[in-house]
């Protein structure tokens, strides 16, 4: 595939052209930031289109609607995780590009690539949340898609720290000292690999492999712990 | 629910841990505002396709068409009143934000979930309007969901007014004095409140029932009567 | 209506209230135009989503998927002419904007509305469209549904011209001297206005009613002439 | 049209009309900037709405939804072709406007005729993506359309190029010296003039004909080459 080609001596638009005066970097910086903010705040919005309105054309009566409500919870709940997730890799961009003092075309690369992993979102949750019933839910198939789909979203986010944090390529600036990328990144992959964990579980038991998630924030804690006292603030 | 998991101790990302330089601070915060914009934006816009053109397929007359407007009726006084709900939270959520010069996780995470209840309403108004033909205004479900929505949105609205408003949190510069946050508080939830009303009118009276939110100006009136002259400009 | 309760009396946020201090104005003032552009961005695109793709289900040849394609010929016309509409309604949002150096809540409302007339563009676009294939085309309804959401958005910049130009509300900067706002009034009406013409004539000649919307240019050019040389820009 | 009427003579509104203080344009030319930022993101992210999921609606096996996957594989193929041609688009406009530092109304028309050109994506996207199947793939008329819109999204950035980059427009700052806007015109050619390949060789190899975009990277590669020290930074 053509956009793959990240390395600096592949790209469509290289390093050594010439790139804008120093007074215009700042917003074009910023501009980068706000077309990725808009991404997210699109695909993050249309979680919803995806539930439609329950519409029982025959029998309209009170119990028909509460059972066609009843029957979008698992909807709901994929929404909701969806919600969930997009919004922590925006949390995350969005402290990411705060260190931000530059940047190049494979940061716009990178980022783009970045960017399609999340507007995958509205359609993997779609498929995920399409077979939570109870009677599609032992299929192995949309769970695999899903969790693929925030695997990719693990994967660049881990690369986008990667040459982000690299002091070698200059993009950044007041990074904490010690260990900070490094946690960075056995976070980005942290999340994905707990999800991973769903696919195995859901041979044997498919309901309670969905209750996974739950294991993030207790995961979250332990590498949190680990690192602290390491990391110390920039000086100036 | 791990998203609900507010309180700092709990928090996936704490606030111990470093934040950005103070000189990108200002950036940092104008994203987190522009972010919830570009949901808001997308929130309000989205709201016009949940409404489709008539197409009476066999007969095409004048009458025909017309009558088709007519029945869309419904789905757009859903749609007004939405618009301008949304477009009211917007409206408080602009003013809010105009006050704050800094942020943290837990800021991030109230208006995440903020914004969750803005997106829903896509939804819930669809739902809503869907269900104000004649011949279906009798069920409550539909309406229940509706204002379950509009009361999500009041909770979150009070909540962000009393984190930003806590002078504990240093978050905030040039709150008038006096009661102001008070007032702000109070005022987020008497909108979803007189919402609420129409549940119980709606078993009774299901078409009036639909008429309550004009009381929305008249109530707002007075708590603004009650609370005038308390608040005074912040000096500087 | 609550919403259209636009006079300060009747204001649900009256201007009396305290608000935000100078320093934060401009970014106030900078949010509600981004806010505007995402809306006016999303109503813009999704013009395309009414659009669907020619699916000859049964017999798969070139020449029914060319049918296809003339089919949706008149859904392009409606497509482009609405787009440039939206366009051209941006355009004079970022002109009257560009001279704001402060915000009113009844700024808020005004724009809030205008907004609102053009978010049902994608709908009034798609139901015009609809009806302009040859056997539709002699309807009136859609036709005069289109032209009234023209004439609201044309009647909402008409409001914002009068508001924002209006030297006793100190809004605005920069406005240049003479009839300056008269002739941004008039051009706010004359594009509607040139639509409503296509009502009439639709009536004896409903193919050819469709071709009005090319006097706006010639319209326009007579409006800039009989204005030129009185217009000086303003001096600081 | 009446809207390629771009020729400054007969603009709608031309440009000795007064525009706005200096100390405005700034701000003016950011906000011209994110709204084309903000169609750019809803109309990437758009693309993935079309990809519906798969629903086997008797025979709910693994296999039928593994095959339901594999169906979608030409829709995916589409969409990751498309959004990776409207993200190099989007950087190609993120240089180009880099150099901006004032704006005209011819630019904001040209702007918008090029915005109107990425909108339409969505639509030939899916349209493209629609005919991608084995039983389809002969048919020429989806692939002449999805070409006919990248040819017209790169003669309208030639156009840009040509606009921005000639000196008497007076509009931008710091381009390099040397041939950098005939090798930036050349290379908006270049892209759609390969895709336009694609038609011919689908005649006699319809499938073969759609790994023709693999040569974009070894072309621009073969223009970069050309070009090389030739273009010098701008010295200020």
């Amino acid at each position: 595939m053509i956009e793959f080609n990240l390395e600096e001596k592949h790209q469509i638009f290289p390093m050594h052209e010439p790139l804008h005066t120093e007074s215009k970097k700042e917003f074009q910086l910023e501009r980068l930031v706000l077309f990725s903010d808009a991404v997210f705040a699109i695909a993050i919005t249309l979680l919803i289109i995806e539930i439609k309105v329950p519409d029982p054309k025959n029998e309209v009566t009170e119990i028909a609607v509460v059972q066609g409500v009843v029957k979008l919870i698992p909807k709901f709940i994929g929404f909701i995780l969806s919600f969930f997730l997009i919004g922590l890799y925006w949390t995350v961009h969005h402290r990411m590009f705060g260190f931000l003092v530059n940047y190049t075309r494979k940061l716009i690369t990178l980022n783009m690539i970045f960017l399609l992993s999340i507007v995958l979102m509205p359609f993997s949750t779609a498929f995920y949340s399409d077979y939570l019933m109870p009677d599609r839910i032992r299929l192995i198939t949309p769970l695999v898609f899903y969790v693929g789909n925030i695997l990719f979203i693990g994967i660049m986010n881990f690369k986008l720290w990667g040459y982000i944090g690299n002091p070698k390529n200059n993009l950044a600036e007041g990074i904490p000292h010690g260990p900070f990328i490094k946690q960075a990144k056995i976070r980005s992959l942290a999340v994905p690999l707990i999800f991973c964990l769903m696919i195995p579980v859901a041979f044997f038991a498919p309901v309670q492999a969905r209750y996974i998630p739950v294991l993030i924030p207790i995961v979250m804690k332990i590498i949190q712990r680990r690192f602290k006292n390491k990391i110390q603030p920039a000086h100036f």
